[in-house]
């Protein structure tokens, strides 16, 4: 009888030598708790999310020889791990070392590899290069290594044999990516049951937390389980990587499903796990009804763990959060509060004459029900001197001593307001206060940059850039419902309208706010951005010609005709914002800081853009000219 | 006899509208000018750099149509071009449409795919996934196809016949990496000529200039030449396309070599061309000497190209540059004054109370050579104020009323300097302008993050990020002697020591200021970023042990022992930059501008990182334990 332990460990990116001891800590532990076989997650010692120090000569040594401590370290216990292998003899192609992402399996000192590999390891076969994925960047796949030696993928696809008690256990190796082979043409599950018959199936993955993957994984995993007639065993780990500008966590999630796919352990998630049980008893385990995990209880718990790693990661301890009395700003602070406790975070509201009572009496009792020390900050005076610098300094031509001055239009002094409350005082209050400040920006603002750059756009993470304005309603909810299980969150920042308040026309005591419509453009900018064929300007255009929009694209039935009386307001304004998250946006996006990912696709490195300016294509054009001239009592666009 | 012509055509990325227009303009061009064929760039109807854009069916589907009316256009004329080929009976890896990157030939109409392929078209077969490149992120490889096809790389590869004036030509149709196999274990120059004598060889291509990669051209291309005993015609695009984080010029240099790989006809870099030939004459035109192309002078060709079409793609036509007096704000004064003319570029110095005389005069001496519009607008009072209104901001626990004060560093003091000049005083400035405001790091100060964030690491462009300090003075003196013909960069700002002057211990006067000793910092920060296997504290501390660490980075001799006395100053040092550069550095450059890129590995999209910090390997810790105990008389490092 085989007894297993899947340990969910956090894996620290770039941290060798700490995930090394992590490993050799749990190898004791499983041993000590009888385990026979103790399986780690993929890329366990270097971690995945490492940029461009896979080119690093010593540091690909220094996990070389981590690797051969956790070899080592095998006695007594069979020991599976992620880490990357290297062939000093080969090349990939760009040049550098051969490296594989590599399943090892360590017993007794050595190794053991698949029947059918010339490497005593097994190496990721499909490697994906999509979304935040760059594996075929760094790593030299299977099928490459196949067409080198002449033979089919199919041919190295093998599994690993190893004995315990004198019982030989056949197992099939596989590395995240390869459990998902739908679009690969090649299933390593498949070719390596065709090998013969499996006990069962490891897929050791490094699989960042997405809104609804792990329901995806379920079926994925338990139809492979069941076509193979064998238990697939994942480990995942847990933690916080990062690819620059979009910040992933890993949930664990852990999981093990028996031969008929039926999901029979599952480790929590986002918490470290050693999960030890008996081969021959996974049936006996009681059925697990997998959880639904697209709600926002997901999200709350992947933004919550995501904060508290990432500062950790940085070393920061303190944050400064401005205020405005809205949703975003409120929400952003109850995270933080929760996160580092209320004493860790300082609220500040930084009206200027165009802010509100309403507003800022929603800023204090934020502040008051969280139990953050909170300061007012005017703006006012400060604006107003920038302004008078700014218009009244002279431009000399040196050569003729001609003076000229500049004027500032009414949006570049909206502009000015926003850069005075965060470059000038939340950075200089988080320098003083020892930590950073939050920018407070949600998907859609990023999506069309409806934002200042140096202003509401900066800080250190955007942590709810990842939600769009009806999550993060969603989410402020959930905040006071079930985390604080009261009121932090105002009720009135619910419900009072969305307003930047940077002018007279953005009164909220009005109703006046954002030029953005979010039960309508949320929809339509998820369609921009997350639909896996991307919605452009010409899809969206034929299916509001077809009367499918709000179909299409998810919002409420009513709304555009609601929102837009003619064809020219709905081109007029479907226009406005392609223009914005092709053009300005985009350029903001690139200097904004980091975005905690939890959708299936987040800005940054998720989403890579270049600044190409909108493109409207020859169908656009004509479908437009024929909307636009249909019928007399259809006005035309101006101009 | 064959008449050919080159087209070198600017592409604007994410255009096909515009893109095939311009290609339809030279068809008849070509046709006009008596040319039998012609031959445009690799992907020059979509363009190359495009993001995720390639995700957008409709934006796929247009450029389809797009290359559907250059194929109708080649009558009476043979036309060679790249564009994206789909195929939507099949899926990429991702589950998208299959795309490849190809090369079209067509024919009175028609389309002339190569001998052996199972389509109308050559696709790529190398695709190029370092550096900037994402190739394989888009494109399905040829590799993949044979795969897929159950046959080898090298069957699909083979030559494209066609007939012009009842002569058949046998051409191997490449597409740019294709020509560039040293490390992918498969050639396809080697395996067309092995499918028989071929007339000659086209290498269609959009390659971003890198300094230093037209000489290594010359040779790879040369010797390919000469091993198929055939020209090679190289056609390469001109323009800007960038990868969001990084912008790349590039230069087409579209060439021409013989059947011994002599170079034969060399077409201008940086500016659009139609080179036209008889295949027979090729021997005739003169050998060409290819210029050296690794000096200032190719630098200053990418960057003033580079800037002028940045400018132009954002519509930005007035810039203000905030000039200190120092070197790198001076040659960005230079750079744009040059490129969009001095009336459109607004200097401003913004001194503090640290700001010496000396400087000041060197500014203001700056833009009356240059003749450009010149202010002082001061920062001293606001700063003052500033620091004021957040160390006199009550913050209040609401609960119990006590009140607590912040305290700003002298360290934060500076940075607060720094954001008064951009976020406040530049931001504003340029929004009155009508334009942006540059930022003026170098490559130096990018890598250790030697910048405030929201201060001088801010501007829409930093077009020096890719030069090392020493470059930076490379180009000044570039500028005066040659592009400018006359002292425009004062002298003294040459010669002065490079200073931030944010407190009393960067006084200029007294020769304090930075830092960084530029004449060894550049040099081993070179080595962390540039060298292909990335250079790390490990490998430094073991060239330093062995006494080869300034040959080994390229500085003076000598200047190791004079900057650090012991073995504890030198490793105190590297630490302090190697902790800066993985460390607060990755989050400045997260948020920084685009750099304009001219090197073999500029940071962004180029160089990829992620926030993992600094990591030192159990051999650096070793080696640096051994060098701090060597000897009584070799002081041990503190702490």
């Amino acid at each position: 009888m085989l007894t297993i332990a899947l340990a969910q460990i956090p894996v620290i990116p770039g941290r060798p030598d700490k995930n090394t001891a992590t490993i050799l800590r749990h190898i004791d532990d499983a041993r000590a708790a009888g385990a026979d076989l103790v399986i780690f997650p993929e890329l366990a010692v270097p971690g995945y999310l490492l940029g461009d120090v896979w080119e690093q000569p010593a540091f690909l040594d220094d996990c070389a020889a981590c690797g051969q401590e956790i070899i080592d370290a095998a006695m007594g216990i069979t020991v599976m791990f992620g880490n990357v292998a290297l062939d000093r003899e080969k090349r990939n192609p760009d040049g550098r070392v051969r490296k594989y992402n590599a399943f090892f399996t360590a017993q007794d000192g050595f190794l053991i590899g698949p029947d059918d590999m010339p490497y005593p390891f097994a190496v990721k076969t499909l490697l994906p290069n999509y979304r935040e994925f760059d594996d075929s960047r760094y790593f030299f796949s299977l099928p490459r290594l196949a067409a080198e030696l002449g033979r089919a993928p199919e041919d190295l696809l093998s599994p690993v044999r190893f004995m315990v008690r004198d019982q030989r256990y056949s197992v099939g190796c596989l590395l995240c990516e390869d459990g998902w082979s739908d679009d690969y043409g090649l299933s390593p599950f498949a070719a390596i049951r065709r090998k013969g018959p499996v006990d069962f199936f490891v897929n050791i993955s490094a699989s960042p937390y997405t809104l609804g993957k792990n329901g995806k994984r379920h079926r994925v995993f338990g139809r492979e389980a069941k076509e193979s007639d064998a238990p697939v065993l994942y480990v995942n780990n847990i933690g916080l990587q990062d690819n620059g500008k979009t910040v992933y966590t890993f949930d664990g999630a852990s999981a093990v499903y028996d031969r008929q796919g039926t999901l029979r352990r599952s480790l929590k998630p986002f918490a470290p796990g050693l999960d030890v049980f008996a081969l021959d008893a996974i049936g006996d385990s009681p059925a697990i009804e997998p959880a639904a995990d697209d709600g926002i209880a997901g999200v709350w718990q992947a933004l919550s763990f995501g904060v508290r790693e990432f500062l950790a990661r940085i070393g920061m301890k303190r944050v400064v959060v401005g205020v405005s009395g809205g949703i975003d700003s409120a929400v952003t602070a109850a995270l933080y509060a929760d996160a580092i406790g209320p004493e860790n975070v300082l609220l500040v509201n930084m009206p200027s004459r165009f802010n509100s009572d309403t507003t800022k009496d929603l800023a204090r009792r934020l502040a008051a029900n969280l139990g953050c020390r909170y300061a007012v900050a005017p703006i006012q005076e400060s604006v107003e001197r920038t302004v008078r610098q700014i218009e009244e300094t002279p431009f000399t031509d040196l050569a003729d001593g001609g003076e000229t001055r500049l004027t500032l239009s009414p949006l570049a002094v909206e502009n000015i307001q926003a850069r005075d409350r965060s470059a000038r005082l939340l950075a200089g209050f988080a320098a003083a206060f020892g930590g950073g400040f939050t920018c407070n920006a949600n998907k859609a603002e990023t999506t069309v940059g409806y934002s200042t750059l140096y202003g509401d756009q900066s800080g250190f993470l955007a942590a709810l850039a990842d939600l769009w304005k009806h999550q993060v309603y969603d989410l402020a909810r959930y905040l006071n419902d079930t985390v604080y299980g009261r009121e932090v969150i105002p009720a009135a920042s619910l419900t009072i309208v969305p307003s930047a308040e940077l002018s007279d026309a953005q009164d909220v005591n009005q109703g006046q706010g954002d030029p953005l419509r979010y039960p309508y453009h949320d929809y339509l900018f998820r369609a921009f951005i997350e639909r896996w064929q991307k919605a452009a300007p010409e899809d969206v255009l034929q299916w509001y010609a077809d009367g499918v929009l709000e179909q299409q694209i998810g919002c409420a039935p009513g709304l555009v005709a609601q929102y837009f009386p003619t064809p020219a307001d709905f081109i007029a304004d479907l226009e406005r914002w392609w223009n914005q998250f092709c053009g300005l946006a985009v350029a903001k996006r690139l200097q904004a800081p980091p975005i905690l990912a939890v959708s299936r696709r987040a800005y940054g490195f998720d989403h890579r853009e270049a600044q190409n300016g909108p493109y409207y294509t020859k169908k656009y054009r004509a479908l437009k000219a024929r909307l636009l001239t249909i019928g007399e009592h259809t006005p035309r666009l101006e101009g």
